[in-house]
Order: C-alpha cells, then sequence, then structure tokens
C-alpha cells in the first residue's frame, strides 16, 4: 500500500520538483487524446494529476479504470504547468503531478449526487448517504470549524481555571420531564433512567463541592416534536462558576466569545456588548431575541391615541392594552395588496388587524386617518418621525400580541428592505428577565428560565405580594435575532429555594420528592454560584452562515427524529423488551 | 456580597502586607482563650485566618458563630506567622491572614463525614453525599487530574490534524447488542433508539466521509451485572484514521502516551513500547493483558514430562494439552499449608490441580518427585533455572486452563514476594491478536475484537479452510496487567467484509439486515483506516494510583448500578410510560 506523503490540496510552487505519494478520491476524469488528466481530492483540497504514455508507463491503464470517487494511491513528480494551463481557482493551479506509479485502493460505484457544495439534491437524500454528503467541502469545513470552535471554548476555559467535568447521562427522571427520554434499566426491572435536557442540577452540586469552576461540552436530550432548529440531542457548552458577580461572569463570557468569533470567523466583535433589559427589548423590538443589526423601533403611542376617534385604539388603551407602531421608511410605494396583506400576517401572531397610515403627497392616506385629531396628527408625526414617502404600521392589543405582531413586522420589513447587514454579528446580553410567568393553562405561576434562577435581592419581598414583578438574576446572549446561550445565578440558600417552590405551587412534600437531593445539599455549605450555557450547535450555524442546524451536526436527525442513514428509531425484538422487562402498549387509533 | 481577590491556598509570604479577599470553607476552628484561627479551605487549599479582639472588632463575634463547612468571605491582612508557629506541612504555613472583615455567605449543617484525604467512611455513604465526598481534596485533585489528561488529549490530537467530531448517543440497536440501553421514541411508538457501546460505525463512516482523522472523548454504554472495574456509563477517547500503516498509528500513539504521562504524572515513558505478541503474552504470562513490571515467566516443560511416569501430564500432553511451570524462587520456606492452599487457587481459574516440587535442602521434594527420572529431573532443572530455596509449580491442562492458572498464580506470587516496583508505568503493545474465537455455548466462530477487524492479509486464505488460525490486524495497550485500550485496523472492502460475516455463520441476507449501511457505504470508495479507543477512566485510575473506577468519576454508579445521590433509576409513573407508548411487564418470580 502506498501511504500519502502529501495532502493533495497543500501542494504549490514550493513542491515543484519533489516526488509525492498522493491519497484520495478522483473527482473528475477528463480523456484528452490518451493523456489522462484527473483531479484527486482529499480533505485540504483537490490537485491535477496527470497520465501521459511518456512518463505513466503501465499507470495509464490502470488509472483509466478510476472512475468518480474510486479511492487512488498514486506516486509522481509536482511539475508546474505550462502557463495556459494555470487555473487561477484552484489552490494548486499552478502546478500538477505527473504520476509514475498508481494503487487503485478502493472502486466505486457511481454516487447518488456529486460531491461538490451547491449540490442540488433531497436533504432525505443527502442524509440516508451522509457518509458522501460529508464528503463535499462545505460540509467538510462546516464540521472542522465546529471542531475549532470546541478547541476555542476549551482553551479559554482551561486557561482560566475551569475543569472539564463530565456528569451522568443516565440520570434521574424529574417529574416534570414531560419531554425526557426514559432508559429502561435491565439489572433494576421496572426501573428507569432519563436522559438529561441539561447538567443543570450536576452542574449546581459541583458547585456544592467546592469545585468552584465547572465546564463540559455536554450532550442532552430533549423528546419531543421538533421545529426546524431543534434536535433531539444536541450540544451545549456549559459553564457553572461560585464566588463570582454576575457582572464577571458576563465579562468573562463576553471575552470569550469575542476569542471565539476571532479564531473561526476572522472577525473582530466589539466590547462590551450592548446590555438591554427585557422589559425594554419586548418595548422596543417585540423580542427577548432582538435582532440589533437595524433599528425599525417599535414606538408606543398609546397615550397619544388614548382618546382619539379612533374607538378600537381608544378601548384596547382603556382595557390595559397597548397602541404601538413602526415607521417603514420610504414605503409608500407598497401597492394596496402589499398593505393588505399586512392583517393575515398580523393574525399569524394573534393579531386581530393591523392599522396603516401612507405619507404620500405631502398627505396623510388610509382609513383611520379621518378619526385623528390635527393635533394628534402632529403629535403622531413628531413621535414617529413621519416623513414624506414613511408607512406608519399599528397594531392595538394586549402587550404580548403587539410585541408577537410588530416584532414579526420589524424582521419581515427589516429584511424586505435589506436593512440589515448579513455579515455582520451583532452580539447583546438580554438581562433582568421576570422570574415568573402566568401559565393560563394550568393557572399558576411557571419559571421563566428554571426553578433555580435567583430572584434580584431587592425583588425578594415580592415573592409573596407580586410575583409577577419579580426580577431574575438572569441573562440570555442574543446574536442575529437567535438565543445563543442563556443563563443565571442561581439560588444557593435553602429558605429562598424552598420560597421559590412555594411560589410555583409546589407543596414541601412535593419539592422535596423532587429536589430532595438538592435542598439537602444547600443545608451542608452551599457558596453563592452561577452559571451559562452555549447553544454549540446554534452557534456554529450562525458563524457558519448556514440556517439549518442540521448542517452543523455530522449525523442529525431529521424534523421528525429519525436517523435516515442507520433507520433508527426501528422496533425491536420482544424477546429484548422482555429481558428489559417492559412490553410495546400502542394506544388504539383515535375514532374518526 | 464580598468576592475573592485571592484563593486560599496560594499565599505566600510574597503576599505579606497585602490586603486580600477569600472566599471558603471551615476545614476546622480553634478558640484560643478568646482568640480564634480557622483553617479556611478552597479548591486551592488552605490557609489560616485570625480573628483577634485587637484588629478584628465585630467579625470575630460573627467568626463565633462558624462551625465546620459554613462558606465565609473574609477580608483582612497577610501576615508572617510567629516563627514558633510556622506549619511546614501547609503550603501557606508561613503565613496567616489577620480578619477585618467578615461576611457569613452561608451556614452548614455537621456533615456526615469529616472533609479530609483517607476519610474512614462507608463508600454509600460518600456516593449519597458525592457532593461532600467530592470536597475530599484526593477527589478534587484526581478530577483536575481528569479534565488535564482530556487536554492533553485533546492538545495532541488536535495539533496531529484530528478533527473532534460528534456522534449520536441516540442510535440504532444492533440486534446482537444484547447489552444495549434502549429508549423508547415517544415521537414513533413503539420504536427504540439504542445508546452505543462505541461509536465504531460512526467513526468508520467518517473515514469513508474523507474527513481523515477524527478523535471524540465519548460516551459509551453497557447495561449489564457490573464488575467492580466496570460502569453502565463510561468514557473512551476515541480515535480513528485513514492511510496510516498500523506501524504509524501505533507510534503516533505512543508519542501521545509519552506525552499524557509527562504531563500528568510526571513520569518519563521510555519508548518504543515493548510489542508482544498474543501468542507469546498468552505463552509466557498467560494473559493478554501481562504485567510486565517482573518477570516469573510460565514455562512450556510438556516436551520433557510427554513420556514421564507423572501419569496426569503424559496423558494432558498426549490429548493435545500443555504442563508449564513457573519457579517461585526462594519460596522453599512455604508451609505444607500454604503449597495445598494453592490447590483451591488453581481450581478457582478451573485447574484440577496444581503440583509443586520444592527444592531444599539440595534435594527436589513433593509428591511427583519420584516419578521422574534424573534425566527428566536435570532437564527440568536446567530449563526452569531450578536452584536451591526454590518451588517449580506445574499446571497440566487445556492451554486455556493453564494460561488461566498459571497466569493468575504468577500474579499473586509476584505481589506476595513483592517483585512489583508500584511506582512504575510499564507500558506494552499487544499485537496480532486471532481474529476469531470458538463459542463452545453457540458452536460457532465469534469475533474476538468485532466483526469489522481486517484480518492479516497473507492469512485471509485461512478463513476458510482454518478460521481459527487467522490472526487480526488488531492491537491492545496493556499497562501493568490492565488493558487501558485497543484497536485495529478495519476491513474496507466489501467483499472481506462479508467473507468475515460469513466466517461468523451470518447470512448474507442477515448481514445485510444488520450492517447493510456499512456494507452500502464500503461501495462508495472506502479508504484505507483503522483506529484505537482508549479506556479513559481506567487509564486515570491507574495515573493516579487508584484501584477503583468510581473515584475517577464525579458522579459513579454503584456496582448494581444504582445512582445513589439521585436514587436513579427509579420507578415512573404508569401516565408517562403511556406516552412512550410502553408498558412495565415484570416476570413472575421463578418458582423455587
Amino acid at each position: 500500500m502506498m501511504l500519502k506523503t502529501h495532502h493533495c490540496g497543500t501542494l504549490s510552487k514550493a513542491n515543484v520538483g519533489e516526488t509525492v505519494i498522493l491519497n484520495g478520491w478522483v473527482q473528475r476524469r477528463r480523456d484528452l487524446g490518451g493523456v489522462l488528466f484527473i483531479d484527486l481530492r482529499d480533505r485540504s483540497g483537490i490537485v491535477q494529476i496527470v497520465f501521459n504514455p511518456d512518463f505513466s508507463g503501465d499507470a495509464l491503464a490502470v488509472a483509466d479504470r478510476a472512475r468518480n470517487e474510486y479511492v487512488l494511491a498514486v506516486k509522481g513528480q509536482v511539475v508546474l504547468r505550462d502557463p495556459e494551463t494555470v487555473n487561477a481557482n484552484l489552490a494548486t493551479g499552478e502546478i500538477e503531478v505527473r504520476i509514475t506509479e498508481i494503487e487503485i485502493m478502493n472502486a466505486a460505484k457511481t454516487p447518488p449526487f456529486f460531491i461538490e457544495d451547491d449540490v442540488e439534491v433531497d436533504e432525505t437524500i443527502r442524509l440516508k448517504y451522509r457518509y458522501l454528503d460529508l464528503r463535499r467541502p462545505e460540509m467538510q469545513r462546516t464540521l472542522m470549524l465546529r471542531s475549532k470552535a470546541a478547541k476555542v471554548f476549551r482553551d479559554y476555559l482551561d486557561s482560566n481555571g475551569f475543569i472539564d467535568i463530565e456528569t451522568p447521562i443516565l440520570t434521574k427522571s424529574t417529574p416534570e420531564g414531560a419531554r425526557e427520554y426514559m432508559v429502561p434499566s435491565r439489572v433494576h426491572p421496572g426501573e428507569f433512567f432519563s436522559l438529561p435536557q441539561s447538567p443543570q442540577i450536576y452542574k449546581q452540586l459541583l458547585m456544592v463541592s467546592g469545585l468552584e469552576r465547572y465546564y463540559q461540552i455536554a450532550r442532552c436530550f430533549r423528546d419531543e416534536d421538533l421545529r426546524a432548529d431543534r434536535q433531539p440531542e444536541f450540544t451545549q457548552v456549559d459553564i457553572e462558576t461560585s464566588f463570582l458577580s454576575r457582572d464577571q461572569l458576563l465579562d468573562m463570557l463576553e471575552e470569550l466569545v469575542v476569542k471565539l468569533m476571532k479564531e473561526t470567523a476572522g472577525v473582530d466583535i466589539p466590547r462590551p456588548f450592548q446590555r438591554i433589559t427585557y422589559a425594554d427589548a419586548m418595548g422596543k423590538y417585540g423580542s427577548d431575541k432582538p435582532d440589533l443589526r437595524f433599528g425599525l423601533e417599535l414606538v408606543d403611542v398609546s397615550d397619544l391615541v388614548a382618546n382619539s376617534g379612533v374607538k378600537v385604539f381608544a378601548q384596547v388603551v382603556a382595557g390595559g392594552g397597548e397602541v404601538k407602531a413602526i415607521n417603514a421608511k420610504n414605503c409608500a410605494h407598497w401597492s394596496r395588496k402589499e398593505l393588505d396583506d399586512l392583517t393575515p400576517f398580523a393574525a399569524r401572531y394573534g393579531g386581530k388587524g393591523l392599522a396603516y397610515i401612507v405619507v404620500k403627497d405631502g398627505e396623510w392616506k388610509g382609513p383611520i386617518v379621518k378619526f385623528f385629531s390635527e393635533e394628534e396628527i402632529a403629535a403622531l408625526r413628531e413621535r414617529l418621525g413621519a416623513e414624506e414617502g414613511d408607512v406608519l404600521l399599528f397594531s392595538a392589543d394586549k402587550k404580548k400580541v403587539v410585541a408577537d405582531v410588530l416584532g414579526n413586522l420589524r424582521l419581515k420589513i427589516g429584511k424586505e428592505l435589506g436593512l440589515i447587514n448579513e455579515s455582520e454579528f451583532k452580539y447583546a446580553w438580554v438581562v433582568d428577565f421576570p422570574l415568573l410567568g402566568w401559565d393560563e393553562e394550568s393557572k399558576r405561576w411557571v419559571a421563566e428560565h428554571h426553578p433555580f434562577t435567583r430572584p434580584m435581592d431587592e425583588d425578594l419581598a415580592l415573592l409573596d405580594t407580586n410575583p409577577g414583578a419579580v426580577r431574575a438574576q438572569a441573562y440570555d446572549l442574543v446574536l442575529n435575532g437567535y438565543e445563543v446561550g442563556g443563563g443565571s445565578m442561581r439560588i444557593f440558600k435553602r429558605e429562598v429555594q424552598e420560597k421559590m417552590f412555594a411560589a410555583l405551587g409546589m407543596s414541601t412534600e412535593e419539592a422535596y420528592e423532587k429536589f430532595g437531593f438538592l435542598l439537602d445539599a444547600f443545608e451542608y455549605g452551599t457558596p453563592p454560584h452561577g452559571g451559562f450555557a452555549f447553544g454549540f450547535d446554534r452557534l456554529v450555524m450562525l458563524i457558519t452562515g448556514r440556517t439549518n442546524l442540521r448542517e452543523t451536526i455530522a449525523f442529525p436527525k431529521t424534523a421528525s427524529a429519525t436517523d435516515l442513514l442507520m433507520n433508527a428509531p426501528s422496533e425491536v425484538d420482544p424477546k429484548e423488551l422482555e429481558q428489559l422487562s417492559i412490553r410495546v402498549a400502542l394506544k388504539a387509533p383515535a375514532a374518526k
């Protein structure tokens, strides 16, 4: 077996005259009247190799049998190409290799799709033949960048005193873990492990252990119907530390992100990152993960329209809702149809309608204009900065609906008007999240982050009187409209943790049954601590400019949680299930 | 909150005069007539802090409430100790900190055991209170070394072009995976994922993908009754490469191990590592993972005793078995009872007996001596190097039994006679394993390594005629009598893989059903490849001089696969199982 001395893509003029052995795949072949040219590919790139009766001898006949994706071992001399055949599109385009020896290491059938970037093929085919899909240079670049990103994370954390600690994947099922994967134990019939949605409890226990700084690039699991940007198993860069303030931790994380972006994307991110409160993010952008690459902010006009003749506006404000607007600059050319189409768009986010005013030919036009007084129009003009050519878009509803409608409209218009610099990476911290949210369905308060999040010290007393007003010491890192990480300072005193459980409607017994080991641990000297987790898949996706998490994972599952390559999940021999002391119990199909 | 400016264990004379803030746990406190001394501990070590009415003011009264394991924040000045109170046993023993401010960050109940090395407490208590157990310095040192070891692995592999790629944990159940954890899918009722015993198939597919060099510190799973040195989830450093020869790979791995030992244990390991064939290892040491820190080799004397008057020896040799001996030097002082106790020891490993000859007072003594001729005794003396004071121990049986009996006896005697240098790390490669082994139970050949291991090219033809004689391109790394890793060159041609499946008694259909995706992949241009996996937990165990894998894992499971901290596995609400379309089906207890 002839084994490589060089990588295909690294050969250059500097190698001219050298005899090299290359191993690689046939990218394409051209037979020019008895002279055979093959583009040979390995993960480093492509180089042209030449077989010619003048110098290749028997190798030419062997090479002639090679087809696309054959694996070759070849030996030959690096030579300069004739000037007229130099290929400026190829890193190795100035040279070629004259082959004197060849070995076909392995043959290949014609692959179901061509191995190149931007291949036109259905994703299901790519996933079924993932081992071929991963030959495509863009997939290899993405996986190499992912590996590099992991290294940047590790190097930074290692050098800042964080200890890489593995936590269990076979762990205890938590009673509210409705979306946990369960794992029957063969050794303990009738009992189950579960797969963790995050190492949350373990990393807090490591802080109780005094290990002080922990990290892990951890696999996590969620068994649910999937959205385009979810996977049943996903990876987070999980971090926890003791004896640091929130700001010390955020500073450190910023430094880490700056390093990451520099070393993977070659981009300089300015510091400090913008910090925006949850209230401001929702108010100005209608989102807790605002895309800050452009303005087009939401403007509250409730006070200006509360007494106007637009009845629905007045009613909404009187009922405790709000009226907000965005100013779509220079959009007065929109057709009536374009304007009317905004109503179904608003409906998608729960909005009952979307009022508009077009500022055109020096006039304010639109169905609601006539209900405003001149003073109201003047006030709106000033607050919204309305000028000739603008379109003003109004949503009037409950706060949450207004945020959803205008937040999404803002993104849509921003994209359509080309307000977004697609090459920019705009990081920001969203801070001061509410601790609790009211769940309409179960009629109780639920933790917005998770039940171990520390309330703001100054809001603690509100837990009894006005739970919805309590702010949490929680923070998210957002990038270009995505949440790429989140964390919080944790509760570290048993009495506060019990108060939190009570606010969530859990009895002491229930809390103890669920989290007894943690409450116990809190009694043995728990330090103040907090942490963070980066969504690693999503971060890699954004750094590489992809829009699909599956492109960043070597062997992903489909949106229906299926592995098309291995055909998993799959049915199992009932005898094997017997060994596990379980049985399949399919529900009868619902009557129609 | 006063947050630390320094770590307890790092303060020294260099800090004298500085005002520092420390955060840590009360290791112990002594009240010397109104002056309070506290040993404050964090993960870096311990420092003495002092409260004195002269400089501590109100802090003294607060400190007086602190008990063991309270978490304190203190501020004070570093001063030299009086010469007579210097503690040479403590890294910080020359200084102490005079405290002026204190804050009790958290209180602590009296822990169930004292936080110190060599604590005398049952392991079940330690596991239940793992968060306290992990406060003990030796546990923290071990976890830090483990983190360091992972870093050395990664740094070496990263800098040698290996790509860190995550492979799925939710994967396809393989039909013979009798010891696999199964995971019911909520989204696909009646179907199951399984947890991987290793990323074997995926890493081979990555080679088919042309990614060329892969590694992953991978979690693996095995659902079986456990032995002391097994865990249901364990970690391996998993490696695969294309276009490298076996020797190139082993050289690289040696270089990696040398680096690892230098950077974690501070030990220089000489290269190259000894290479010993499987046949030699079994022949000389009765083990495929020989402890090479001492000699006491097994010596074949079959030819010398084949015609002797010792009937059982003659019969065994005639029947195709063998007779081997080891020479226990200077053991002639053993009592009759000690000698007789060797028979039950042999029986534990399947031996029917253990013959001995004691060389004492110039005579050969023992029940079998009288059946040997003088020539036979002379020949045995020469081959075994028997001298005054020696004991010769004989086992006669099938090869495997002799190896087991004498191999284990060798270890026992080596230990008892103090032949082993406990501080030595003796690495070696065991190579040329047999490809197949005969399974008496199922009456068929089974893969000794796994079914993807490449046979020696020159033995390939034997697959049809004499499968047991085919050697594999497989290799193990052994250290002090433990296997710490193993690997092989892989089959990369479909026809060889099919031949292998046939040798294992699998029909083409069966093979295709089980490994179709791999056989398919082999047809699209698979490069020659091979790989290795280090048993990470065991390696850390040996480097840190532990004898129990649980000491190297932050949150291990017991020998009965239970997590005592979280109480997992546990029973699950039947409603949740219904969501998963499964039901518990316990077997009726067997009749007695």
